[in-house]
Formats: C-alpha cells, structure tokens, sequence
C-alpha cells in the first residue's frame, strides 16, 4: 500500500515546482500592483501527506487583517488562465495549472486562530499546526487518507459528510499511526472525545468530536455523520480481522446490465421511483443539503398519506438532479378511516362530523370515539408524488428547479434510462452492501 | 310507541296462565317425588316490564342452600317435552312451552346475596328489589328498553354487550323516566357511576359503573362495552334533538343485491377476506368471546406482518362462524427492511449479522444501527391468512374447529356465497351508520 500511495520523489519535484510557481507569480502581480497579497501552499501538499496520484493543490492568497479580499481575487484571476470563480463563504478561483487543479483562496492574515474574520482564515493556523508536528508520520497518514477512501468515508463535503483530510492528520496524532486509530476506533461510541490539547469547549450530540487544537471551539468532525463514523468502525473491525489489499484499492463496481437491473428491481418485489429534474447551478455544498430536505419532505409526503417507505437516496449527476424512492406498499384501498374526537365531546364530535358531511361509510364508534371512513385523494404513490411534488417545501434552489419541469420513472421504466453514471448510481443503491461482519 | 310496547290485558293473562301453570307443575313434581324444590317467576315477567310481543318466561327452580341443583335439573327435565338442555355457569333447561320460550335455572335459594353460590342466584334479589320499587315505572322501563332495542343496544349478551333489562330497570329508578334518562345520559362520560343505594365498591376503568343494591361489589353493567354505552349516548342526544318513531322501530335493513355489494366493494377500493368455518356447538356467550379474540389474533398476525387493517368483525349465523377483514394495503415488496443492534454494540451486531447471512441487500448502516434486507416469506395478505390461520392461538373451542378446516373468500368472490343472513352481515358492514350527529 505504502508504494502505491505514496508519492514519487519526482511527483513531489513536479508538485514544489508548480507551487513555487505559482506563489512567486502571486508575489510578484502583487508587487506590480503594490498590493499586500501574499501566497501561502497549505493543505496535504504544504504537509506532505498527499495521497499519489492527487494533483490538487491549495493556495491561499493573504491580505493585511484589515485588507481587501477583492484585492486578492483580482490577482488571483491573473495568475491563471483556465479557470473558474467558485463560491464557499467567499469567492474563490479553481484554476487548471500545468496539470494541477489549483485552487486560489483569498483570505486575512490573522495574529492569532482565536478573532477569525473567514472560516478559510483556520486553515493557515491547521497547515502550521500539522506541519509542526506530523514529521516521521506522514506514511500513516497516507494509510489512514487511503483506507477511508476505499471504505468510502472520506471527503468533509456534505455529500460524502465523511473524514476531512484534516481529520485523519488529527487522528494520527492522536493514535501514533494507522493500525493504532483502527484499533482505538474499534471501542468508539457515539460523542466519542479527542481534544489534543486538552482545553476543548464541551459538545454533546454529535457523532465522533475532534476539539479544533486551533479554535478550541470548533469540532473538526462536525460535517461526520454518525453513519459515515460506523462505516468506518465496521470497516476498520473487518479489516484488522483480516486485511486485505482491496480495503484500500477496492474493485471499481460495474453497472448492472438491462437485464440484472431489471432482475433486481423484480427479487425486490417493490416499487422504485425516480424523480429526475434538472439541477441548479449550485456547487454541491449547496446541492445535496436540498436535495436531502427534499427526500425528506417526500418521505413525509408518502408517510402522511399511509404509503411505506422501504429506502430512498439521492445524487446529482452533472446536470441532472435524482431521487429515488423505493416503496414498501404503492397501492392502498380507496377508503381510509379518519378517527375523531370521542362521543362525550358532544360539539368537538358534531364539527367533525360535519366538516365530512358524504362519507363511504361511517360514522361509527370505535374505541369510544367517532370513526368516519372516507375517499382517500391518492391511493397509488406515484400519483400522489407526479401531483404533489412542486407543491412541496424543496429548498431555495430546488423549488424553482422542480416546478420547471420533472420526470418520473417507475419500477421497470428505470432500465430504459441512458447514462453510465445513473446507472451505477442505480447499481449502488441495489447492490448496498458494507463489509460489516 | 306506548301503544305498541304495552302488552295487551290478553297478552298479560295468557303471559300470567303460562308461568302459573309451569310453577304449579314443578311445585306438584317437586312433592311427588319428595324433593324440596320451588318454582319462581323471576326476570321482566315477573316486574312487568316486558315488551310486547316477547314471549320470554324466566323461571327458577330453587332449592335450599345445602340442595343439590341436579335434582332441580331433573324436575325441569320433566317440565317440559320440547327442550334443550343449556350450559352457563351451570346446566339449564331452555324449552318451548305453550308458545313461550321457556329458561328453566336451577338456583341456591338464599337469604342474603352477600354470599352467593352461583352467579344465577343473585337473581330472585333482582326481582325482589324492582318489585318493591318499580311501580308506577313500568311504562317508562318499556319505553327505554324498546328505544335502547331499536338503537341496537339492547342485551348484556356477549355478542351485543349492551344494556341489560336489570340494568335499564335500574337507570329508570335513578332518573324516573325514559326521557330523564336520556337526558342524563347525554352527559355521561366514561367511568360515570350510578349507585342508587350509595354504598358501593369503587369500580373504575370500566365504561359505566351501575352498583348492584343487592350485591354493592358487583357492577350491573359490567358487561357493557364502551362503544355500546355510547352508541346509546349519541342516539339519546339525536332523539332528543328531533324525535322520531324510527329510534324505536328501525326500517329492517334490506340486504345488498349481489351487483349492489359488488359496487360497494369496488367503491371502498380495499380487499375483503372473509374466513368461513364451522361453528363449534357451544352457546353465544361462549363463542363470541373465542371469535373476537380469535379476529384480535389475525389482526395482530397481519400487523406484525406490515399489513394495514382497515376494519374487521365476526358473527356466527346458524352453524357458520365467520370473520371478515377489510384490508387497507394487502400486497407488499417481497423485500423488508430488519434493523439490527447499533453497530458499536460488536458482539450484538456479529450475531445479528451471522443470524440472517443471505440478505438480498446490505448490511448497511442508518442511524447507527446495522440493516439488513431480507426477503419476505408472505407478500399477500390472503396467503398469510390461508397459512398462518391454524397456528394462531384462538381459543378452546375454535382452535379445533379451525383445524379441521375453513374457507377464505376474498374480494368479489364475496358476492357469490349463499345465504341471506349472510348477506345482511355484509350488508350492515359495509352500511356501517349511526345516527350520531
């Protein structure tokens, strides 16, 4: 494994030379410009536990504490050619450098982590903490970042909501080394506890909490989510077990053909529903907290209305926006009972009854109380979700998305989809099936 | 509704003839054969507070209180040609004489009903304790009892579980008239207690509580259930409001034609299942109790199998038991969802994972519990039924009878069964309406 993740002396020769680069050019249109802009290499690469293969580098481009971040993005914009402005709290450049995915990050040059001005300010205070004390445990780091990539556990991002790189370096510092967080992680519990320095704020429902040993306030692991955690611990108890290559080199999964997908969806004998719109613009921070509220909104929707929810995920797919839903039961009868106040609630019973003046049957008494049985608005699941949809409360950029347009497909319909991606997406959800025992 | 309840001067004569001429027979067969063994007219007969038209004669043969009760069945035995004999608590004789329907009971004859040998013996102290006061009531007892039939809650058997002739007797003593206790009753609510002689035990959790004068620990209307007791106030309150002959004469309710069920059953949408087995030869009150524990044991069995009951109800017509379901959903995935331990709970979880090793899909992890997908063993509702039908608990008598065999009609299938009484069944189910508001 050590080969494989570790970086060439030659790839590391290529990745100081593209940052040298890039940070003299920075210090160099700043000059021209007389500014008070200055580059900084921070992340893995700054560290030196990037994993091989990864050509991302980070540079944060400092003001003054009381400067312009604008002043920084205009530089930022001349250093690259290929690139474009993203948006995290602030603007920022992704720029394609020699072969590098560079991002160029304007932030303030602050004295001290405790008065940040921008939550990117941290990472300069993270790259000097690390860098001061990670030397002779760089190798298992790369471990650790390599085994949570092929458990699939890793990325801070909301749509994996896994172990930052960050993360993992605290973790090694914790533990000394690979084999040693995998063996602390096998006794972990939920609002397990790491706090280095000792001096840590006191947090409570959360996952796994790591004490920022910059921002005593802050838990690294705050965007881990508590499944993401167990996944890992699952992993990491199978592995120690009996290792194996694959944990950390897994084989790529392969689509399922028309013909299993269509086996599958019929051994599950339930109904699947994939709702597809078009995405917004948003990067995917963005995105996938929408589209999550929006499965759940959904799955209120069907609970509401007496349908049963077996599973359902989302994913976004270059432009194009899914969820999928599986239903437990997608037919029920037309009548349904609506129960009402008790009969010793004389005008509490007379409104009820009243209010549903052409029932199927009913009233009756039931458990002491008035029972009406009346028609129910949707009895199949699709109907009720091809209707109420766009009705839905889906978030600031989904609503307009959905009301723009939609499709569903429905149980054999998802075979007909073109797309390789979908299809594994598809594939995924069918196939679900962690290494656990 | 006077003139129709009142039993005619003729009625009450030939009502009077009968009981006089059955009491001399036992007193003449009691001192032939040496037995000391004494006729007694007890129930509405004897506080003339029956309806027209019943020809109903409750008569005790009563013998000392160290007697045997077997030489009393003998004498009954004689009594009467055309007879059957009965079980209760005890062996009776009930027997068609004269054109009345004759319960011939041996009784304990006693001087206190403080210490009872039998629940029949508190009887004759009923009779006693209305006679002495019902007079000049009679009329008003008729009236509530004839109200309280045409509203269907008339009879403390176990199948109606309604109001008792003793108990309406009782409610006439306390409020003084048929509408006094309607009235009265529009304001009940549960655990509402009535105890003429303010001594009584207190009852609670039981719907209404009526203190026996003659036995201040036992509860007249023990046998009344909730819905029953209330079914009675919400017709009192809708009587009240607009009164009408139809309370106490109801239209006889006319069964669906066979196209006419089909319509009502395509309307609800749902599916019906009706199980259809031979009745054991036990009384009513015997049966009931086995055939609704019976219908709470399927009910159960199809919740616990994640299907959703809408409503359900039992009867027995002649020798045919039957138990209907109305099923709200009745086919689900083949595939259900199993959540397992949380997966920090290492020995719980491998067990778990160990006990089920060919999920269709996963384990995976939601909510920090480990999930497993297994494959359903019934996706119908009626199959389950079919199957599981035999091995559920349900009671002494049914469970035989069950066992050696049943039928299970589902759906339209319904329409085609045979039989009137049958029908009407169906008939008052699916037309399940009270007059309520």
């Amino acid at each position: 494994v050590q080969r494989r993740v570790k970086p060439s002396p030659a790839d590391r020769e290529a990745l100081k030379e593209a940052a040298v680069s890039i940070i003299s050019e920075i210090d160099l249109l700043a000059r021209d410009s007389n500014q008070e802009v200055k580059g900084i290499l921070v992340g893995s690469a700054a560290r030196d536990t990037w994993l091989a293969g990864d050509h991302d580098l980070d540079i944060f481009l400092a003001v003054p504490e009381n400067g312009d971040l604008e002043k920084a993005m205009a530089i930022a914009r001349q250093v690259a050619t290929d690139y474009e402005e993203k948006y995290a709290e602030h603007p920022y450049v992704h720029a394609r450098i020699n072969g590098f995915e560079v991002d160029l990050v304007p932030c303030y040059r602050l004295q001290d982590a405790s008065c940040l001005k921008s939550a990117v300010d941290r990472t300069p205070f993270h790259t000097k903490y690390i860098a001061a004390r990670i030397s002779g445990l760089e190798d298992e780091v790369l471990l650790l970042k390599q085994f949570m990539k092929g458990v699939g556990v890793y990325g801070s991002e909301l749509k994996v909501g896994g172990f930052s790189g960050y993360l993992t370096e605290l973790l090694i510092l914790r533990y000394r080394s690979f084999l040693g967080t995998l063996e602390a992680a096998c006794g972990w519990r939920p609002e397990e506890t790491i706090d280095l320095e000792g001096r840590g704020k006191v947090f409570s429902e959360e996952p796994l909490i790591v004490i920022d040993p910059v921002d005593p306030g802050r838990n690294v692991a705050a965007a881990l989510t508590l499944d993401k955690m167990f996944q890992f611990v699952a992993a990491a108890r199978c592995f120690l077990k009996d290792p194996h290559l694959e944990y950390f080199f897994p084989n790529k999964p392969s689509p399922l053909s028309d013909r299993e997908l269509l086996q599958a969806i019929d051994e599950r004998g339930s109904q699947m529903v994939l709702v597809e719109f078009e995405a917004p613009a948003v990067v995917e921070d963005v995105l996938f907290p929408q589209l999550r509220k929006a499965e759940g909104a959904v799955k209120a929707l069907l609970e509401r209305n007496d349908f049963s929810l077996l599973r359902s995920d989302v994913d976004a797919i270059g432009k194009r926006a899914l969820m999928l839903f599986e239903l437990e039961s997608w037919e029920l009868s037309s009548v349904y009972k609506r129960r009402g106040p008790p009969v010793w609630e004389e005008a509490h019973m007379a409104r009820f009854l009243t209010s549903h003046p052409d029932p199927i049957s009913g009233p009756y008494i039931e458990d002491g109380r008035a029972v009406l049985e009346l028609s129910r608005k949707y009895t199949r699941a699709c109907d009720l979700l091809a209707e109420e949809l766009p009705r839905l409360s889906l978030g600031k950029h989904l609503a307009p998305a959905v009301r723009s347009g939609y499709k569903i497909y429905v149980g054999p319909e998802l075979a007909g989809i073109p797309g390789n991606e979908l299809r594994l997406f598809l594939t995924s959800y069918l196939k679900a099936r962690l290494r656990m025992g």
